[in-house]
């Protein structure tokens, strides 16, 4: 899954447009983001067919809004900004927030050839502030004259704001001969610097797939990816995630599409745990892991408690093997019939609590050597059901953080 | 409510009995505990009846299950130690955890010539670690004849693990002519040094109630005060808060339910608002109002949405008025119903958002003064109904916070 695969019917460009350096705030501006790209165009051949998910939240962006009503359409082309969100500006039909990102589909598709309906625009970035138009009246052309099939790694730069690495995934299978190809590229940092903790993904296929079918497989894939990791409970207001499929393999879906949701499930959660690993000040990559409950949603709610306990985030930082704070985060889950006696608790292979109680072959000496590795597997056990749903996380670290560490070390 | 008020009916007494310095691990220990008061026993006259809450937590300590036991009977003792929360020390009946937790008892009642099922015991400290057992053995006998009715304030040194300050209140009101008292004291920290967060709660008033009615007044005042503070959402296998009236007053409970529930709402909201005050790396004292939700149980969610989101924490460090964090917490918090247009922002007086929208009378000089305060409320109308929550919180200071607080300011 290294190499990026190109997309055939797909081509793209990522240049900087000015728009990281031009918050009137002079917010999080530094003289290097004057060469950062920042906006991106991604083109679709005709016949394209285009999936998305986006925010749940009441408070969305205005893109999202004007993304959430082009998708009707037939979507030909993706807009993508990073440094301005282009969020808290106004969701009213008047306002400068959904008048500008309408505007930005025009400016794109006067200059595709398309209709501004046909564009999907997305940002991330600071909240609050009004976009800069001028960097897209004076840039989208440039964009869109650069267009090329090799540019997705620099689209994959482009949508970075406070990430550190890019989030690139590509996975291929043959069928009857043909090889389909799926290219996804994502953003998103962590708690850190959550103003622009939005979290985007983009992913590409060569499949011809109907709509409805495509959404269904994107569903299926966030469902168990994007949707299961969780750094500190917050979500953004304009998280989104697309999947266009151009066509261009010649293979349809419906003959194809158990390995097509495979493949797509691979692209999802590789971006997904890429996006936990990077989130500033992670040490850790945690997979907590909730078997047994009455039902999934009990399962997962138990892994929700525990992987946003900020106790238990400041015991994986100090690598501390703490089990006390993981049963009292189990032991406060929203769920009923929760019966201690009926817990099973593990770090990795090792038991700590068997039925309820400290595990009498458990010596600190074996959980302190699990919680120095740095990826870790928390299985709980809570009860006998053929049930079991797994979220991904990472630790609190630095000082809040520092402070619950050394206390205990 | 500055001065720790005497009630009639009831002695106590406090000394170190080396328990904070007994931990086997080494675990927060330092020359110092060697004078830390570690060990209170409080003795109420014959006829006190008590009322307790308890922690929800599956995973209770061993005290709180031998508590919930005798709470069945008159209860004549409190006996309560710092330094070892007895808990995750086991919980079956054969376990060494409810053995110490019944000989504490035990030890205790032979002093004072009761039965051991009429005394409440109460841990707090390190968990995971057995009851030291001959500090018990070797200093009841020391405390038992030191009892006295002036002692409350040593009593509430005595009950503090990381507490920076003891928390103690007290409230009067006179009925024809008697006077009725009411004295408190807690511990609890907060997110910082979780291991020790129990929050413990001990309440004394002369006046004559049965447990029943009791009970209903604990009930109330502590859903309105223990049970509406929050730091991190963690809770403590341990906590607990107990009532217990001696009826020393002459005044009978009947002939002024409604001043005894006033006086005792401002003796646990006092000591709730302390114990928030007190997490170590608070900088800010926060009131989270929410108005106008369909039900209280909408305006609760949302309230604790907000209050425990770490975004929203760290600029409430930050001093930063960050409206966008505010409102994405809004937006996230699981209730129906929620509609952006009917949402209103306020941080003390001054109004931020206004029908979902940011209000264009709103300067950012405005919010960031309110911000700048030590105690900040922030309302949050979410509809028209004539409903309200308020939870009190704190900020999240430190690194994880520092990081975040540095990003925009």
């Amino acid at each position: 899954m290294n190499k990026l695969l190109n997309i055939k019917g797909i081509t793209c460009a990522a240049i900087n447009a000015g728009i990281k350096n031009a918050q009137n705030s002079g917010v999080n501006t530094s003289p290097k983001d004057n060469e950062k790209l920042d906006l991106s165009i991604v083109f679709f051949s005709p016949k394209t067919t285009t999936a998305a998910v986006f925010t749940q939240n009441v408070f969305c962006a205005a893109p999202v809004v004007v993304a959430k009503n082009h998708l009707n359409n037939e979507v030909r082309a993706l807009v993508i900004n990073s440094g301005n969100a282009n969020a808290g500006t106004g969701l009213g039909s008047g306002s400068v927030g959904l008048q500008n990102a309408y505007q930005v589909c025009e400016l794109v598709a006067k200059e595709l050839g398309i209709k501004a309906e046909e564009v999907l625009p997305f940002s991330t970035g600071v909240i609050g502030q009004v976009l800069p138009m001028a960097c897209f009246e004076n840039n989208v052309s440039t964009v869109a004259s650069a267009l090329t099939a090799d540019n997705l790694p620099q689209v994959a730069q482009a949508i970075m704001t406070t990430d550190l690495m890019e989030k690139t995934a590509s996975a291929q299978f043959e069928i009857e001969g043909k090889t389909v190809s799926i290219t996804g590229i994502a953003k998103g940092s962590g708690m850190i610097r959550p103003d622009m903790a939005t979290m985007l993904g983009f992913i590409f296929t060569d499949v011809k797939a109907t709509q409805p079918k495509l959404q269904s497989c994107l569903t299926l894939a966030t469902n168990q990816s994007f949707n299961r990791i969780t750094v500190d409970g917050d979500t953004s207001t304009n998280d989104a995630c697309t999947l266009s499929a151009t066509g261009g393999s010649g293979v349809d879906i419906s003959d194809c599409v158990v390995e097509f949701q495979q493949a797509l499930d691979r692209v999802t959660k590789s971006l997904a745990h890429q996006i936990i690993k990077d989130g500033e000040g992670a040490t850790k990559f945690v997979e907590v892991c909730v078997k047994g409950g009455a039902s999934n949603e009990d399962c997962l709610e138990v892994a929700y408690t525990v992987a946003h306990s900020p106790l238990v985030k400041t015991a994986l930082f100090a690598s501390d093997a703490n089990w006390g704070r993981i049963l009292a985060a189990v032991g406060r889950a929203n769920i009923k019939h929760l019966k201690a006696e009926e817990v099973n608790l593990y770090l990795g292979n090792i038991c700590l609590i068997k039925n309820g109680e400290l595990n009498l072959n458990y010596t600190e000496a074996t959980g302190s050597a699990e919680m120095a590795k740095e990826e870790i597997v928390i299985t709980i056990e809570i009860g006998k059901n053929n049930t079991a749903e797994s979220v991904w996380t990472t630790d609190f670290s630095y000082d809040y953080v520092k402070i619950n560490a050394e206390y205990r070390t």
